[in-house]
């Protein structure tokens, strides 16, 4: 049985889900010779800490009746004093400096201690230097889930096409717009009405600017540059435009040409030129899919396209990604 | 510089595939840290050894030319004769014995010779007996090409969905009867008609039975049951039925609800349901892929449903899932 030593910093949405996955999962793991403690989880309101592993169930009774968490201690305290194999970084996204989160990845690793994130952020900002870091204090770091949520985007390119060169990546990266978008199609309604539909079901945030103007996919499109194409490339890279000026008329248009519209990112090695903007998708284009869908066309000089699609966001589907890292850490390190 | 020796048996379009990608990406490889070198070549008519490496391009030409090879050995007699750090084994595909292909594996693996193979009949016919071969020798073996082509399917699972439980797998595990219900669809032509097109254009073999009559869908779902859920099934426990009883009176009334047909292999965890049937399916549908495509959809209990396609035949792209396996073993055996 190999055993891993784990801290959750941010018990949001996602940070949450990983845990109530890792206690569903438990028998799972133990069969597949994996034992994983949650040793310390912290947020904003404080920490609970327990070396022999943490009670997930109470834990999350007690946050949603909105009671504090037993000691007064920050991440950056738990990085240094808690005995730990892998941090797990789930707060926020902030793609101007990226911190809280990069502050956090940058100390654990190196305190030599491996990292998975679900947040984009601190990888937009700081790609080069949060790997130098990995690799100069030989740890760890798995990113899975900063992209297409429940899609093994990244480590499919890693780990199984392997002897392939990546010459361009193109896909539908946010499902808040391919959710508005499939809706103003199919039911020929405003961008203002689906918008609001969307913000009272949850799939769009009340400030949905960061999804529908195209941000939150040129930050994951610098992500898959740099990281599965080997470029160096900036967020302030990317020729961006998002949704908000697409009418039901010009999908009308589309219509007649055999065709939707879709908000694709897209990234070409030759060049490099990174891109985001509404386009033309014939509806018998492999990347045609709807609802809040992700989607990504990988191009490749030997395997030729090979496309992957799945769920791209959700507490439950982001742990998929999440424990998937976690378990190659645990192989490879532990 | 990683080096390892490799041999390939089967010289038809899948192992002189193999073998022209190596000799195109040698520099590729070489700039990741591999030195990987054909040392020996074997088929029907002979064997060409070189411990140093074979020049593979002076060896398609002499194959052209229809020149016999230099030597008078068998596959069996190189196993144990040449140093060699993995087999490569191409084959033809026979799902009533495996052989030879089981034999070279099975001999192979036992000399404590890892294995990578393009070729469904052995891991259909004694699945479990290779996997413990191998374990119990200590040595590995990679069959990401015996399904879907270049659909890196198999590793995408075992590697990228660790905390997964797969509950399903259902796609279009064939590309000619895609092919072939693609255009009865489209041109609304008879399926003797299009099948005859198909044999002229290189998509259908002359003996086109093991494609048509489900039975290649049927060999690839009893791999993916055994490889990905942990099944121990038989060829003989999947229910099979070809496409040769499509009309495209059948097309037109599937087309009327909105659907159209296609060759759908599916097993289900819950009750070991194996089956290979025509199906209809909603053209918004995920798997809804047209011509060649191979696509299959994995269901499991924490990502919810992954899509993934691309060409499931065709040497240069078998030839990426075959490259994928041979890195991972250089990696962790060599």
């Amino acid at each position: 049985m190999k055993t891993a030593k784990i801290s959750i910093v941010g018990f949001g949405s996602i940070g949450a889900g990983l845990a109530t996955e890792m206690a569903r999962k438990k028998d799972f793991l133990r069969g597949k010779g994996y034992d994983l403690r949650v040793v310390s989880i912290v947020d904003a309101d404080g920490a609970e800490i327990d070396e022999d592993g943490l009670n997930i169930k109470s834990i999350i009774e007690k946050k949603e009746r909105g009671k504090a968490f037993s000691y007064d201690k920050s991440a950056l305290d738990l990085i240094g004093e808690i005995d730990q194999d892998i941090l797990v970084e789930c707060t926020p996204s902030n793609i101007r400096d990226g911190n809280p989160g990069l502050n956090h990845i940058l100390t654990s690793l190196k305190n030599r201690v491996n990292v998975v994130t679900s947040n984009k952020g601190p990888l937009v900002v700081a790609y080069k230097r949060i790997m130098e870091t990995a690799k100069k204090n030989n740890v760890s770091i798995g990113y899975e889930a900063t992209v297409g949520g429940a899609i093994p985007l990244i480590n499919l390119v890693k780990s199984n096409l392997r002897a392939d060169d990546i010459v361009a990546v193109k896909g539908i990266l946010n499902g808040t717009c391919n959710y508005i978008l499939t809706k103003m199609h199919v039911e020929k309604r405003d961008y203002e009405e689906i918008l609001l539909e969307a913000k009272e079901i949850g799939i769009a945030e009340t400030d949905a600017s960061y999804d529908v103007e195209g941000i939150d996919t040129a930050s994951k499109l610098v992500i898959l540059a740099n990281s599965l194409m080997g470029m160096d490339v900036k967020y302030e890279d990317v020729e961006v435009e998002g949704i908000t000026r697409i009418t039901p008329e010009s999908l009308d248009l589309a219509d007649e040409l055999g065709c939707t519209i879709k908000l694709i990112g897209e990234v070409e090695r030759e060049g490099k030129r990174l891109k985001v903007s509404p386009k033309l998708v014939p509806y018998d284009h492999p990347i045609s899919v709807g609802g809040t869908l992700n989607i990504v066309l990988i191009k490749t000089d030997v395997a030729g396209e090979v496309t992957i699609s799945g769920k791209g966001a959700g507490p439950k589907e982001t742990s998929s990604a999440l424990l998937s890292d976690i378990l190659n850490i645990v192989d490879e390190r532990c």
